[in-house]
């Protein structure tokens, strides 16, 4: 290989990726005397060596695919060159003999949160109005505007409001199979460490999602229904959100951070956008920062199914139990058949975007999404809607549609996220710092005040993946502790999306 | 029957309806010498006759359920006392002997309205941004927040900008069976009457629904691809869609309302938060402006498959074709196995709210549904996402959801929306005015300025179905002309939602 122009990320690869950025000229040298035949883009990849047809094509140290035809030395290894593996079968996946060894514990770091009756930790002190239908999402939103400009200002210690607003709630069949996943996630997102057990809920009367299916904790949650509000001109409806708002913004207010343990923090990881240099910058550095927040004790989340499934067996291997195998089993063996009944597979993920960025499929994509999680074991599944019930690196069986997946880490109690970009996005999250990692260092300049992180050097020999690793964890509790991300200081907030397999009506 | 306090719609009917809006005490006398048994509150029903277990139930003239048990003259009926009749099987819809008369043509109506080059004719003069993905969502709506701030005052003629966001674009099933629903609502929502084909479009670049998926007609409509601005600071990127949006701004600002004749409405029709008086008093009104518009030569869209299924027979022998009962069955049949492949039919689509307001089943909703469709034929038959094809009465295939129904009948091309509600909902839209109409004149009184029309007299005999009607239509021709509804005046819009019934990954 020459210098750091090809990257090979483990000996047993065959195949490498061109790491400049304005890509490999026919005839840069391989090492071994071989030459590139071809130009070969930055990301995409080149044959190292000779792989005659039906050969395995490797890389991550695993099968990417098998040679449809047989490929030179120097040749750029193109998608429809390769045959699609299946997906490693669920009935074989096997916890490890034993149990793999728990990482070395990490002392002594701190971020300063706001500590919650419940025993969570928010990173920030928002006001959050949870809706049980989308019927009243636009007076929720002027009423949040109102807030937002009327009375946020005279109260300095609040961070913002979220107006928690979705299209779930009416004509839907609610108590069609899986229907629980999106009431869960309603319910659950209203929990997110980051509202402080505050909240306001705002609903119509007369929907499906009743307010007492979110079956939330405290009975004198503030609750206006739309529909039974004795004066319900615009402005009267308007004033009786404020004057609930109110209160609620002077028991948040009162509210201070205090140094609190690393192991508050709880990290949802997740890349869009992704390119061949995922895999091998922002998603390792990634992966390094989350080894170091589970040994400080932290909760971190993965997620994006179906860009894993065909990691499946690697999970497997890390499971911290046989429990773990069988959730991990039973939530990709549900969305198997899911996407079945809809007549699709895990090959419709990867994007336009991902192909021309170099991902040849989606086992290619996967190898390079699992880097995010780094060494630890795996210590849980989370089924999607439901919480995080404990500390460590733990799986969210849900969609990677980015903001589906965004809102299901934030239900499950997400404070700080962590989001990979290889091509670039806007992303944007309400109520939750979004810190954005750039793969290379071409987007990091070409959306200087969009991009948090760039991982780009660790592919230049800039930084080493430890260096960014470190400095990806110190950022993240910084972050936690008040810092604000691009994205926060924009304003920029996409929607919350549900997963909701169950059929509308 | 006593007065206007207990309402039987049609002859055949063995229940009626309590009209008084505090209901019916116990003792109240009905014709025959029977008297109430027991309190009715307002909207429910009465047996006005003794009626056997396994008995018939008839309101509208047809059988809402047979009676579970028997049931005495004056007895409140509950929706536990009835059985949920089979829908109509789908093999056995035909169409009607002879094709139903046309309704006598009506002359002379005309609005104000913008003339679009397809022929088409908005009622608002509107700047749209269509976007390819949700990871755009943000941005935009910053762009569209700045544009309505910093230039919109610069041209009076132009009503607003819609931000055409959704949930669509990237980590879906793009090829999955069914995507084709999603990706042509985006199509059609942009070439919807009130944007005159001005539109701007804004891709990320490595989104799965690609900006030539759209097909949108015009090759040279300006295009923002995020992920390829030389400069991605976002103020640079705001400035870009900024700028084309201007020169759009420059074009719709030249355009004027000109007299243009009824037939360029394109009207949507849609209930939501519907009672037992839906069906009585706002749909028949509904019903009978319909009527009129069809007349004049407008385009009439109902919708709300869930609520019309069983009614199909209805439908079908009002039907204009053969071809028409073959949509027909064609698009029931389709949906019938939708729900059934998520487990659930159309009985999981009344509310609570319904259920409180009065409506027993499915099959009394849909027959109040249905009479917002009036008299006249059934011209034709609108897959979900597709764009009205013809003038006269066409049915939608779509879910009965608000905004999924309300975002396709957009993406058919409507320019003016008729809601009707009983519960009350403050329910608005994007680029399109949303006439509300009471079913009741309390909710009228209880929220002065949401509802824009009070059917509630035709039940108390203040006002005659006839005037009722007429006093819509002349709504309705003011609206188009530029009259402002409520939702508009406080700038109420909710988020569209798309329909896909497709599997994201």
């Amino acid at each position: 290989m020459s210098g750091a122009t090809l990257i090979r990320v483990h000996p047993l690869d065959n195949v490498a990726v061109a790491a400049a950025e304005e890509g490999l000229p026919a005839g840069t040298p391989l090492e071994g005397g071989a030459a590139l035949r071809e130009f070969v883009p930055a990301g995409h990849k080149v044959a190292l060596e000779p792989i005659p047809q039906g050969g395995e094509v490797r890389r991550y140290g695993a099968v990417i695919g098998r040679a449809l035809c047989s490929i030179e030395a120097g040749a750029r290894v193109r998608e429809e060159m390769l045959e699609l593996p299946q997906p490693p079968p669920l009935d074989k996946l096997c916890a490890p003999h034993a149990p793999p060894p728990e990482l070395e514990p990490l002392e002594g770091f701190t971020f300063d949160g706001y500590r919650n009756a419940d025993g969570t930790v928010g990173t920030r002190n928002v006001l959050a109005i949870t809706t049980t239908v989308q019927c009243v999402a636009a007076v929720v939103e002027h009423a949040a505007a109102r807030i937002r400009r009327e009375l946020l200002p005279r109260y300095a210690n609040v961070d913002g409001v979220a107006a928690l607003t979705h299209a779930y709630g009416c004509g839907v069949a609610i108590d069609a199979p899986n229907s629980e996943i999106p009431i869960r996630t309603v319910r659950n997102l209203a929990l997110n460490p980051n509202f402080g057990g505050e909240l306001l809920v705002v609903s119509l009367g007369c929907e499906k999602l009743e307010p007492q299916r979110l079956e939330l904790p405290s009975a004198e949650l503030p609750l206006v229904r739309l529909q039974e509000a004795p004066d319900g001109s615009f402005e009267a409806l308007l004033g009786r959100i404020l004057e609930l708002a109110e209160q609620r913004l002077e028991r948040l207010n009162a509210r201070r951070r205090v140094p609190c343990p690393a192991s508050g923090l709880v990290v949802g990881l997740q890349c869009g956008g992704s390119d061949a240099f995922s895999g091998i910058t922002a998603n390792p550095a990634v992966g390094f920062a989350a080894d170091l927040l589970v040994r400080a004790g932290a909760t971190v989340i993965f997620s994006e199914i179906t860009e894993v499934r065909d990691a499946a067996h690697l999970l497997a291997a890390r499971a911290a139990s046989a429990d773990v195998v069988e959730d991990l089993r039973r939530e990709f063996a549900w969305y198997d058949a899911y996407l079945a009944r809809g007549g699709a597979d895990r090959s419709a993920n990867p994007t336009p975007g991902n192909r021309r960025g170099g991902l040849v499929n989606v086992v290619e994509k996967a190898l390079g999404s699992v880097a995010k999680s780094g060494r630890a074991p795996l210590a849980g599944v989370i089924a999607p809607g439901e919480r995080a019930a404990r500390h460590g690196l733990l799986f969210l069986a849900g969609p990677a549609s980015d903001f589906i997946c965004g809102t299901l880490e934030l239900a499950a109690g997400m404070n700080v996220h962590v989001f990979t970009t290889g091509l670039g996005t806007p992303y944007g999250l309400p109520a939750c710092p979004v810190i954005k990692v750039s793969t290379r260092t071409s987007l990091a300049r070409r959306w200087p005040d969009l991009i948090d992180f760039d991982a780009g050097p660790i592919a230049t020999g800039g930084m080493t993946l430890e260096e960014a690793g470190w400095a990806l964890f110190r950022l993240i509790l910084d972050t936690a502790s008040g810092r604000r991300t691009w994205t926060e200081r924009h304003g920029l907030e996409n929607s919350l999306v549900l997963f909701n397999p169950a059929p509308v009506t």
